[in-house]
């Protein structure tokens, strides 16, 4: 780390700052300049766990104007340890192979058996290979429908054994995650539990796939960490999903980070997935946004698709009608070509 | 609820519209304008639960330009309904009264039991009658520290023996809420925490005064919903803490949105509490913004004091020292006097 | 427009603001609700000149608790009015023809007339038709270089001569207007002068081409009225520029919204160009975000190459060498084609 | 200035960043850690020209993982240089004093004689000592009234007259410049001119004093920068207004950033000024606003009032009728008074 010092930092000052750094392992390298001095320090601290409180420690002392971090604060996910892209199987289907691109698409939640196996057909004759379902929804209001439960995790293992389509769902309480798993081949963390540590942990400690929506306001370094935390665990069978980020744009319910896919690909090797369905909240905007996404370098689509919008217990005005979502895969297959994969 | 029609929508579009919402048991108002027709729908559905959703099925539809809201998706803790400010009672200190600015300070996080002595009496002595500290954290990276769990909370209790100060502590988890509840008087819901439902919920099941920081990303709309989570299972003793929110700003850790203050005594009854620390994240900034949000009108602040800061574990640059809090104290004291309370 | 009544309105209060809406002009339709009243105005106002005047005097009343608009504040720029795309003759090349995409690449700034020379010939070379370079620059130190100014367009011109490429150039002083007209083919308007509202109606009175770059923090719709003020004026030659909005980000520059072109092509007849220089301020993304803006429906790219960035005067970090824009542009290729369109 | 390498960076790529850094004139330290090397350069260029782009060349090579600028990118108005406070004398109505807090206010646009005379008595009466009104206005909207010109400088003239009270206006048009400066005492340069680099310059070059409103998107050190720009050409009368950032929050018209005004307070010498009006574009909350603006440390305030909102041709919702603005001034008082200084 960078420890640079106000103009204002006196002999006694550079001395205990020197000290402090000493005494953490660290060795020092000065940098003294006309107005400032720069303290460079360097070191492989016995692990990495003060890195982001001793920055701090640095930073609270009055004649300290900044301190800069080097390294990345991930390790396991990170690609300059790991170079090789991170495949993930999901009953065959190989998520971040670069010949492919995944599909998972399906309604966002499961409201009946029949409008569940109406949209699974549909997605599935469509050429999706992964089925979305919700049992468990995340409502920003305490008065809307919350989902079926497990009740709703059935009707989607019916599904998988009708369609042969394996299922991603969202896991939101920490003590439902043993249940889940035995019936998700994909667990879904969904942007307002990004950060929901203790949900990390429990899903990191299984062996299942998950796939990591990235926080709304999350920056793609946070991300990482969220990932890092999955992986520390043991479970690094995690996909990157960007579902589109809050901005002061009101047009769109968010604004969907195109730069993050190229930017996933530079600093980590995990598999990024795209969500144009929540990205955009606008059903006429998904195609595009899908075929920009797959133009950039994502590994997969997860799309919204009702077979009766109008009578959608959520997210109805984002979800695709199965025609629409049929134009949509004929629109994508030639940019699937353009990259090089198939779809 | 009004539902905007697009230039192009036909007759049929609109009979199809009215019929959907008579369905659904509303009445309705046509306003046939030159460009557009624009529908009122009245009515008291049975309970608000489908609200949200019904309001999407109509934006699904391809000749619906837009739904606009009219009530406010929040009832127990929306002022029209409830005009009386809330105040809690906390062992004899009364959060949400008048004639009172309450302070709650201490460590970000327990580390030792000599620093939470330490940093204890010395915020009592300049004033502070609420004592905060963090047993479990929420890191950012999983090699952090953590916090030391229901040891910390063991000596929260005993601080509060020795000091009669009422104490204040995160909780995580949902599994840890019972346990928690044994030893906080007040639970805090950190910022990442504000969407985790099922945590909400469960500390909605006790009747634990909660306080609630706001999201870094979420809007006051958001926040009072989730409050209305906690609300709806049973437990009204909830204040509002806003703790800065996330923006393009990177001199500063957060944005204090000061705004909020008298906007949430307009919405809600809530006491409204302000965390000038993590707002800001530099020590120096934390008076000025404490008297800010006083003068505005919060009813409380939660600022973190540290014996020896650059020492500390978590948050070392935005944490007081003992004597800077004992100055914040006194350059605080007068704007209270200004808006008629006493600290 | 309609008026939402706060539930404390009274009959006097309804009076008052159905005679102040009649007085206006405006035809009135109520919609009486348990809760609230609803109020549709309805009109077609001599000329739209106060509209938004109109709706803050509502909005001023204690008991309006909103107004919403309606119609879209443009007019000229609105698709709704004029479906037919608009294509952007410039010396021959169609700017916004659905069969082609035009691609626009230089050096951020003329440095000298070999520096320009030699990335001109590379972008030509590489299948470039317009020529990008700045002769004033907007920069945000007054300590930074400031752009040749004439001298530098008489390079241009030079170029344009050799090479048979139109030239686009900023113009930032609405006094340069008129002499830039005489160089330039089209002119561009910078992020920082989208709201320039002297500047905008300075090159409406011409009938030069112009590209409006979105302000780093303008919604779409701020945009759009941005270019009505051109249009407004008599020139409607002009085509919109997406180069990344303003986010918590740190990792790129800018966050380059997607959504936002489908969203113009859904709102507007303008052509839409894409800069993923500064929207990712990283020279290793351009390539990515440029295949994904083509893929989403863009009719152009404007893109900044260098002979030798690490001599660049400006914006060495996300300009690109003569090599990998010839990449680019190779990678470029199947998308154009996978869209129905060459480039 | 820093530069960090990538891990991956070769002996051949430290040469090469060590000469370019000893051909522009600087001084090389090496840091050699375990993963990368820092290398610190530091120096006085002769001027501060090429900062930004120097640092920018450093980014530009592929093995330069990171560029950390050290030193603020202002000067003249950096308090580091100039410690003590700049007051601005405007007709003997110190700005800046230590002692008062100055108070403008008055209606958003000068409409009509009457207007403006009954909006400037009832602000003077209630202790207002300058008074504002708006003669060019910045309307998003090209069919929105756009002010009275000169014609509204003359009233704004006789009212000074009448009331000996300075006044402060909007100047828009670099070309206006001149004939303002014959009627304002103040110039307000507008949130979309902060870096309308033309007009800075321009009013640079004149002596009267300038209100630098704040870029609705812009950071803390872009702002000092623009106030730089004026203060280089040699006019530093500069007085900073926080007028509200744009963030996601919708319920506000923008989110006052109250860090700001401590923050400004540290960094630079300039007197800050709030504009509680645009801040939060609801008049209900102006006065909760204010009063925090002053317990922060804000040299004064200017408040939209209008005599007739519903009448209001332009931001009726967020003007105060004068009897609100006499109350906010009661409020104001002992928040003052609290402060140590005089309304």
């Amino acid at each position: 780390m960078i420890i640079i010092l106000s103009s204002q930092a006196t002999k006694e000052n550079l001395s205990h700052v020197t000290q402090m750094l000493e005494d953490r392992g660290y060795a020092v390298h000065l940098s003294e300049g006309v107005e400032r001095t720069i303290v460079g320090a360097v070191g492989v601290p016995a692990d990495a766990t003060q890195k982001a409180a001793v920055m701090e420690q640095f930073e609270a002392l009055a004649y300290v104007e900044k301190v800069v971090p080097v390294s990345k604060p991930y390790k396991v996910v990170n690609k300059a340890f790991h170079p090789e892209p991170t495949v993930i199987d999901v009953r065959g289907i190989k998520i971040g192979d670069p010949s492919s691109v995944v599909m998972m698409a399906g309604p966002c939640t499961v409201e009946t058996e029949e409008q569940l196996m109406e949209a699974a057909r549909a997605v599935k004759a469509a050429g999706a290979t992964i089925l979305r379902g919700g049992a468990f929804k995340p409502s920003t209001s305490p008065y809307s429908f919350h989902g079926h439960g497990e009740a709703a995790l059935k009707m989607l293992a019916a599904a998988r054994e009708e369609l042969n389509m394996p299922i991603i769902t969202e896991v939101m309480d920490v003590r439902d995650v043993e249940m889940v798993c035995q019936y998700a081949d994909i667990l879904q963390i969904g942007t307002r539990n990004m950060a929901n540590f203790s949900l990390l942990n429990e899903i990191g400690k299984t062996q299942t796939p998950a796939l990591l929506k990235r926080g709304m306001a999350a920056t793609i370094e946070e991300w990482l960490q969220a990932a890092e935390y999955i992986a520390n665990q043991g479970n690094k069978n995690i996909m990157l999903c960007e579902r589109g980020i809050r901005t002061f744009e009101t047009y769109t319910r968010n604004t969907f980070d195109i730069n993050a896919i190229p930017a996933l690909k530079e600093l980590s090797h995990l598999p990024v997935i795209a969500d144009p369905s929540h990205a955009t909240g606008k059903a006429s905007l998904v195609s595009a946004v899908s075929r920009a996404a797959v133009a950039a370098g994502a590994d997969g689509l997860i799309i919204e698709v009702h077979p009766n919008p109008e009578k959608a217990l959520k997210d109805g005005a984002q979800s695709l009608l199965p025609e629409a979502f049929v134009k949509l895969m004929q629109d994508l297959a030639p940019i699937c070509t353009a990259v090089g994969r198939t779809l």
